[in-house]
């Protein structure tokens, strides 16, 4: 059975992921990651008329980039897997409506990383579709006015708030092919710590990355040290943090090895007041422009990739309602590094 | 391999249904197939303060009585798929909140029966999860509010305007246990014809739907007549007679076996207006409480499910885009039926 404990799914047959790529604006360029994206757009209406026209045409870059790497084009990709912050998730829709590929729509706020990445794995392993592309994006100004306030509104944050990147990650994968494998991933259950503050969702997230942490150790009798790395989404410092300290509490302390893409993202940049970053592009863009990458270099040979969601909506936060969370967990591996298997 | 020709996948350990459940609200239940749904609740609010909570709470019932009906519990589902139509997919997510079930958000709009079914059928024919939950719902109530005006505001609908339907479907697929078996499915790509009339839904539908029921017969070599009858999901009558004269245009003429959930869920209600149905819970009622109890009653043996879905937004309407459409196929049979494999 390739059920493991609770929640984990191993994959037999080893997705590879044959190509990464990320797109960013100007301000994800600035960071010390910066160097490491495909595309810094200084733009940011990517050359379009709307916000929302300006998150699809980031989207299609990064397809066209992630097809471009692996040698292939549309007519080689069986499924796309995607979604996006949007009401409707139209950001995603909108791109592919283009694109002359199978689609299936996908809604894991910024967990969608792991989510479109964990149901690609599962399809590719069980020889549904030879290359099956996972991919997200999130743009600031578009998360602003759906979330927030528009732009030209210029309201203030508290420091809790995070700030939504613009950028977008995207990989294939195909169990032909070389690359990092995919080889096994944990399905997350919704969590829900009561939460209502819709600007410190750091706070509402990390139970649900606790939950999926642990089921995840659990399930494969893995310590954390079994990782070089493990990555949380974007809980920023304050979530992180909480992690950190409820994880250690579970008997799981870190080995100097958990990291936050929402915390990684904006490194280095020297604005006075740094911000942590959140959105579907946050974790995709780190995960696809600088993790990936920096795995086949060697810098890392496994990792365990755990993207965080906070599933609230404008109307629920008016209707004082808490904020659910939730992660899914996708473990890749170097293939020749069989350490302890 | 499972992939047959462009878009469609054999399920060669033939997912079963175990069991299906239908949840509607009061209009839905005065149709000709209103003794066919488990539970008809006069109570729009479902007893809750909010239409969102109306929606959850009426997809729990559906959860809770799909799960009864086939002798299982939380703890024997290894997955929930589910979607919805509200902003970032809140009446799923807060439903599953409350549910220890491993969760995986999706958006398909209207076509999100077929969408969770068909991801649900691969993944537990590829060793994924032994139980697997596919369901979703819409209110009519909060998709007004959201997509037209709040109910107070007493706007009038154009006619060729569907009506959200007030409804919840859910089904468990396994590959042990006994029930119809999902043999095939077909995913589909994401159309758009140009149309920009949000209340003419239909009609922007059925060229996703032409696309996928012709993909899917290319693809499997068949011709409708294999199948007792061909649903699509809530094109409404203007959409479906397109549909029709479209697929008899590339070579697929109905042999009296085409029927859209749309037309039928309203069928034999009184009121002077009948209205078509749309939304994600009228495919998914009609599926799970009329199609499928049906099926088990031998009064069909092999049917296409095809759900379509309008993937456009509140936002993409006022910046006058056009409306992509999508639709998925889902190729379900009784077992001991295997007139011309």
């Amino acid at each position: 059975m390739k059920k493991i404990g609770e929640q984990t799914y191993s994959l037999q047959n080893r997705p590879k992921i044959l190509s990464s790529a990320a797109v960013v604006g100007e301000k994800e360029g600035k960071g010390k990651l910066g160097k490491s994206f495909d595309i810094v757009e200084k733009d940011p209406y990517f050359g379009k008329k709307t916000w929302e026209a300006a998150e699809s045409e980031m989207l299609r870059k990064c397809f066209e980039k992630v097809c471009f790497k692996a040698g292939k084009t549309e007519k080689d990709i069986d499924m796309i897997l995607s979604g996006d912050l949007l009401d409707q998730c139209t950001s995603s829709a909108f791109t592919f409506r283009k694109i002359n590929v199978p689609y299936l729509g996908l809604y894991g706020a910024c967990s969608t990383m792991a989510e479109s990445m964990a149901l690609a794995a599962m399809l590719t392993d069980g020889g549904f579709g030879e290359t099956v592309c996972a991919i997200t994006a999130s743009h600031f100004c578009t998360a602003e006015r759906q979330y927030r306030f528009p732009l030209e509104y210029g309201g203030q944050r508290p420091p809790t708030a995070q700030s939504t990147v613009t950028g977008a990650g995207g990989l294939l994968l195909s169990v032909k092919g070389k690359g990092p494998a995919v080889r096994c991933v944990t399905i997350g259950k919704i969590a829900d710590a009561g939460i209502t503050d819709a600007n410190n969702m750091g706070s509402a997230m990390a139970p649900a990355a606790l939950n999926t942490l642990v089921s995840h150790f659990r399930d494969t009798g893995r310590s954390p040290s079994y990782y070089d790395a493990v990555f949380t989404g974007d809980l920023g410092a304050i979530g992180h943090d909480i992690l950190e300290e409820m994880l250690e509490k579970e008997g799981f302390p870190a080995d100097k090895n958990y990291f936050d893409c929402g915390v990684m993202i904006y490194e280095g940049d020297e604005e006075k007041e740094r911000r942590f970053g959140s959105g579907c592009g946050c974790s995709a863009s780190v995960l696809c422009g600088y993790i990936l990458p920096e795995m086949k270099k060697r810098h890392w040979n496994r990792i365990l990739f755990a993207a965080t969601g906070a599933l609230l909506s404008p109307l629920t936060v008016q209707q004082k309602e808490s904020i659910p969370g939730i992660c899914h967990a996708v473990a890749i591996e170097n293939e020749g590094d069989d350490r302890d298997e």
